[in-house]
């Protein structure tokens, strides 16, 4: 069973919440274990995770990101914690896979310009899961 | 002549560019090259850098972060692009120091809880700028 880390904005702001989640039980339908599934629930709000410190927080995301297999992210709505762990991930050598909306904003030129980083543009819903879709499935 | 890296928001959003250029005035008044210059231009706009490709960005950009002696990041603005910089400049083995306004939300829990990162939360302009002054001045 694959280890993913889903990645997408949570202090940020909330709005594609209901996106992430769908994102989440897609894979999960697919034989994939998504270690970050708290990022898809809607009752997560913007002031984050209340009964953790920040230090926990970070020490718990950490260990995810290193067991992890392969890193799906969802980029549409900005989020320095999404970025720095993008950043982290790539040096630490894993497989990132980055999802964002072509109608809603232009992706970051750091991640847009980096080649050890797969892009999904998608301007609808059917090119974003058939996406998932192939990178759920693929060994 | 100290070199900073300054990143701030410019695809996340440009509503604090303003600040950014009086961050990076206020270090090159006092002894700092700011390699980063561009980020405090209010001429610079959410589509970023027409002349230049994604590829050519990111390449500029990761040198000036190898080059720099500090990172000074504003983070007020949710950015993708300011997360991977400190996630990447955190790996270098950077200095990083990190300001945001505590009135307009919360940082990221990966940034808080990198106990790498110096954090400067400030509630004024007064505090910023006490705090950019002994950083700009210290050895």
């Amino acid at each position: 069973m694959k280890k993913v880390y889903f990645a997408g904005s949570i202090r940020g702001g909330r709005q594609d919440a209901a996106l992430y989640g769908e994102m989440i039980a897609f894979m999960e339908a697919r034989n994939c274990r998504v270690l970050t599934e708290h990022v898809g629930l809607e009752s997560l709000q913007e002031e984050g995770e209340r009964t953790l410190t920040e230090e926990q927080i970070y020490a718990r995301d950490m260990a995810w990101l290193n067991e992890c297999d392969l890193v799906v992210a969802e980029c549409t709505t900005p989020s320095h914690g999404v970025g720095y762990e993008l950043g982290r991930a790539r040096d630490m050598g894993k497989k990132v896979h980055i999802f964002y909306d072509l109608n809603r904003g232009r992706l970051s030129a750091m991640l847009a310009g980096d080649d050890r980083f797969i892009l999904h543009p998608y301007t609808d819903r059917n090119d974003l899961f058939d996406a998932l879709d192939r990178i759920s499935l693929e060994k």
